[in-house]
């Protein structure tokens, strides 16, 4: 197996465990934050600056390089890695995702799925077999199963027809998959029915697969919705493999989905947001528009040690963002993914020292107090 | 003298010289190129990655920090260099060219100039003692004198008119100018005539300044025309003062600069060419959006050793540009500042080993046979 998990250590009142990922492109240690690079580029940050900030790993896109450059390009430049120049590990998702968020569907069969393009409007198709062609051109080191990702709102029917479609397509994903040069993780779906998360965790997780996701959550549920689904599912994946929550990364969720037992976890929010003049705090989210920032010459989170808050301060950055800079993104984006990696690599530290509870309490009665 | 020019080496055939301008932010070797910083930042590089390409002092913009932030602010976070984490030296222009190009000109009298500004329509007024006051609340090492910078067209006897009230605002720039703490540079203008350019040159450069600089060059006219100006007037400012050709940043410029006697300049275009998916190269520019670069998976430029260069491919700049990636952006604008800096520098070893008439004719051979 081309990425096995070795499990460190397990807090004795949560879920909450610390371990290490091991992968062709490194060792990751878990909990981990992903950020998020859609068409192989975290946007606005350097690569240099993510590993200078401690980004372990990210995550790139299946849709959206199918569509371009189309990976038969960045399979002649030597994978993804090469391509973009990062050399520690890559996990691209599916593309079912986007699919169905991006795309306009034509027809969704057993087969696969015919959508047109959000870019050009052209036909296109995918299915397990041809995601699975497509994140092997791309050489990631992880690659996500095809799968359907039901709305919200959608009913029991059509959400468990659709968890056994993704369980069937798993099954092809594996038949199609050389797992010689990459890992595949499987997706446990299930929407928001606890009944249908289980039979999708028996189905997916009976698969001799290095890890498994859940997915179908944070797509428009209320969060104690959120929480309680992956409370209840989380515990009943397998032990011995990493469990990664897909698309979510505001600091609750993060510290709720530690808690509950996952390892790892991506999101668009910190660069979105650094785009967006926003900026993660420890006392929550400011937004550098705000002219009470004119003057405010501290960094743009005092507790903050990144570049960014090194560095520059609140009046530049609102600066910059007020007259439509790009070094705003880029400074605002950097700071966001910095902050998250660190208020993960604080829950995994607090892991190892059994103090993740004194840590998660701490932490809860500050967010619950600004937010 | 805050500021004060070391003459190195003169070329024995041409009019090309290697010197040391010395600073209070340090020492700076010319012939130099300045990038230009105009809302106090080199748009979409970070400070760090212009140090390591050799970035020696940068060009802030006094009309847009005095509409945005306002100097006050700059003023308050300890100057510009600290405002924008820049601890090299920084040249600020007076505004007058902005003032003329940018806003809505409501009166020029001797007093100075009213206007409205680009940004929010409000009235403004910029004077010789004012741009004085804004540059020294700025804080930069080198301010330049306001003056009027006329359009490419102007007749003889506009143009003399603004080049005499340049040379009397000269003079109440010096009178309300503190040299203590920053220097102050004179601008010769005169427009396309070469009476008029050697008057400017004899009222300017009898004030005991420490540099000079020759405006009102590339504003529309001929290639020809610049070059027969630059080649008059060059040399017969002093030849123990850092002389600065303001504008111009394109290699066949820097190279007729160089060789008739120019130590400074600066220009926008390496860093809208960046925004713009416009390589410089050694063999002209190129776009990355032409399909041709599909599949290059060569650098930039191959003679080009920046960190662009080695670390990214022609084929993935073209996809992070026809994707709009901010990263395409970044990664143009900081190869386009690299590549100009080592020009200049070639230029300046070339002087320093005897060889800059070889230099220049190696050059000009390869460039106009491409352009």
């Amino acid at each position: 197996m081309t990425v096995t998990y070795e499990l460190l250590k397990e807090d004795r009142i949560t879920g909450a465990r610390a371990g290490v990922l091991h992968t062709p492109h490194g060792d990751i240690k878990t909990p981990v934050f992903m950020p998020v690079g859609t068409q192989a580029t975290v946007k606005a940050v350097l690569p240099e600056s993510l590993v200078e900030h401690g980004v372990q790993i990210i995550l790139s896109n299946t849709y959206h390089l199918h569509l371009r450059p189309g990976e038969d390009i960045v399979k002649e430049a030597g994978g993804v890695h090469s391509f973009m120049h990062w050399d520690r590990p890559v996990l691209t998702d599916s593309g079912g995702f986007q699919v169905f968020s991006l795309g306009k569907i034509n027809s969704i069969t057993e087969e696969g799925v015919s959508f047109r393009s959000h870019i050009d409007g052209s036909h296109q198709f995918l299915s397990p077999e041809e995601s699975m062609r497509i994140q092997q051109a791309l050489g990631s080191d992880i690659a996500m199963a095809f799968d359907e990702c039901v709305p919200y709102g959608a009913d029991r029917e059509y959400t468990e027809k659709s968890m056994r479609m993704t369980v069937d397509w798993l099954k092809r994903c594996i038949a199609s998959h050389d797992n010689g040069s990459q890992a595949l993780f499987g997706i446990v779906q299930g929407g928001m029915f606890e009944d249908l998360r289980k039979i999708s965790v028996e189905e997916t997780c009976s698969n001799d697969l290095p890890g498994f996701s859940i997915g179908g959550l944070s797509v428009g549920e209320p969060k104690e919705k959120m929480f309680e689904l992956m409370n209840f599912t989380a515990p009943l994946m397998p032990r011995d493999k990493p469990r990664y929550l897909m698309g979510v990364g505001s600091f609750d969720i993060l510290c709720e989905g530690v808690s509950c037992g996952i390892d790892m976890f991506d999101c668009v929010m910190q660069t979105r947001m650094g785009r967006n003049s926003t900026a993660v705090t420890s006392d929550g989210r400011i937004n550098l528009r705000n002219a009470k920032f004119k003057r405010d010459f501290g960094p743009l989170d005092p507790e903050c040690d990144c570049y960014v808050c090194r560095n520059y301060s609140r009046a530049y950055i609102r600066h910059l963002t007020v007259s439509g800079e790009i070094l705003a993104s880029m400074l605002l984006s950097l700071h966001n993914i910095a902050k998250t990696v660190r208020f993960v690599d604080d829950m995994r530290n607090s892991i190892l020292s059994d103090k993740f509870s004194e840590f998660r309490r701490s932490f809860e009665d500050r967010w619950y107090n600004q937010n």
